[in-house]
């Protein structure tokens, strides 16, 4: 059995095209539709009833145009809409806050921090998740609402940058913990600075862990690599987004389109 | 004559408060509908498209509630957006760049600085607004995007604030400029780090010249001052808007009413 369509992705910006890139490494067959939410975002910021609407009409958006699986990208998606979105889709559901909990069991470790938006730490999904895995980890979460201007202003190494870490980290270096989960697809580029602020923590980025989830879940297209493709929708075409995109894809877009959502799935 | 009627001002988010707070100085018998499009903030990384788009959405929304003057109390709504707001308007409407060149001019400096986000900074909307009244300008603008979430995390005269300060506005010191247009409502939060940053400079706030641009069209209410109302809706309602907007505003809100806005003006 196979199945050429396209896996289906969305993030609130470009960001979740880091997770496009992992998912395309390890399944170079697959061709890829992604959805960057550029004119409503950043999600973090908002409340669960608007993240709820805008994530189940980038769904609808995305299962009107024929994907065989869906990703949801954006941890804040992940973690405050994953249930009404699995309600709503016929075909299977990823998110990244379970991959990112099973990659933060596996380090092995015992104290755990997870960093990520203010929804996504005030929604206690990732402390939940990995309390269902291993009960006898210590998890203490943190939001780090600065880190994503940050990294979208492409200031990841900068005075700036590590100013803004050591506030927001050095607690965690008072805690002991011993694995950083990064839940945000934009923490992966303050990765340096991170690590310089928390040296010794090992850092769990969900990407990774993504790939594992969706493979059970996956009838493979049959093409030939070359002829995989990767076409990527924005709801705001501003040139900045162009720019951001292709560094976090790590290779030319085939197609770019602008369109527009208003609906609510 | 007279209007009971009120006057209705947006912005992409809370910060137009500080307009209101403004207008509510000088006009104390005027009632306030305060609109604050925090579902889809902010508006100064995205399209002039996206932009005009959700100006009009707001427009229609507070025309409908019947409002008698409208303030676009957003810069890059302001910059972007002002004309298709105002060929759809049948009542007076007020933008922030124009009253903001009036008191750069007013300064009577001869070398002028505008800061504002990405996309009022490449509208050149401040630009142009200040050489048509005076030739003689030399008017450099500059994006400082990091400043806006700066200021709503409350980080405005620490460590990041500061070093962040110093990399947006050191070139300004270069160029030897004597006023400084603070051409976006959040940044008149971080007055006391850019003032730290470049000492003498004359720091311009378009709220007070708003003011002058307001009375010439407003037919005022008749009411008692207390019996004035304000009235604050947002589209989003996060309980970070929430805090924050009594912050900027300066008193309780009268009522705070979530909206869904989802038309396209």
């Amino acid at each position: 059995m196979s199945d050429p369509r396209p896996i289906g992705v969305f993030d609130s910006g470009v960001g979740g095209l880091t997770v496009v890139r992992r998912l395309r490494e390890e399944f170079p067959r697959e061709s890829f539709l992604f959805l960057g939410d550029t004119a409503r975002l950043p999600y973090g910021t908002k409340s669960r009833e608007t993240v709820e609407r805008y994530s189940l009409a980038n769904v609808g958006f995305l299962l009107a145009r024929d994907v065989k699986l869906l990703v949801v990208a954006c941890n804040t998606a992940s973690a405050l809409a994953l249930e009404p979105i699995e309600k709503m889709s016929p075909v299977p559901v990823v998110g990244v806050i379970e991959p990112g909990a099973d990659a933060a069991v596996a380090t092995g470790k015992k104290r755990i921090g997870v960093i990520g938006t203010e929804a996504t730490v005030a929604s206690g999904a990732y402390v939940r998740a990995i309390a269902r895995r291993a009960p006898d980890r210590e998890v203490i979460a943190r939001a780090c609402p600065l880190f994503v201007p940050l990294a979208e202003e492409g200031w990841t190494e900068n005075p700036v940058a590590r100013a803004t870490a050591e506030i927001y980290l050095a607690p965690f270096r008072e805690e002991r913990i011993e694995a950083l989960v990064l839940g945000c697809t934009h923490y992966p580029l303050l990765k340096t600075t991170i690590e310089a602020t928390l040296p010794g923590v090992v850092l769990v980025d969900s990407a990774d862990a993504v790939c594992e989830a969706v493979r059970p879940l996956l009838t493979p297209a049959r093409r030939n690599e070359d002829e995989s493709e990767y076409h990527v929708c924005v709801t705001d075409a501003a040139q900045r987004f162009r720019i951001v995109a292709e560094r976090f894809l790590g290779r030319a877009i085939d197609r770019l389109e602008h369109v527009e959502i208003t609906g609510a799935g």
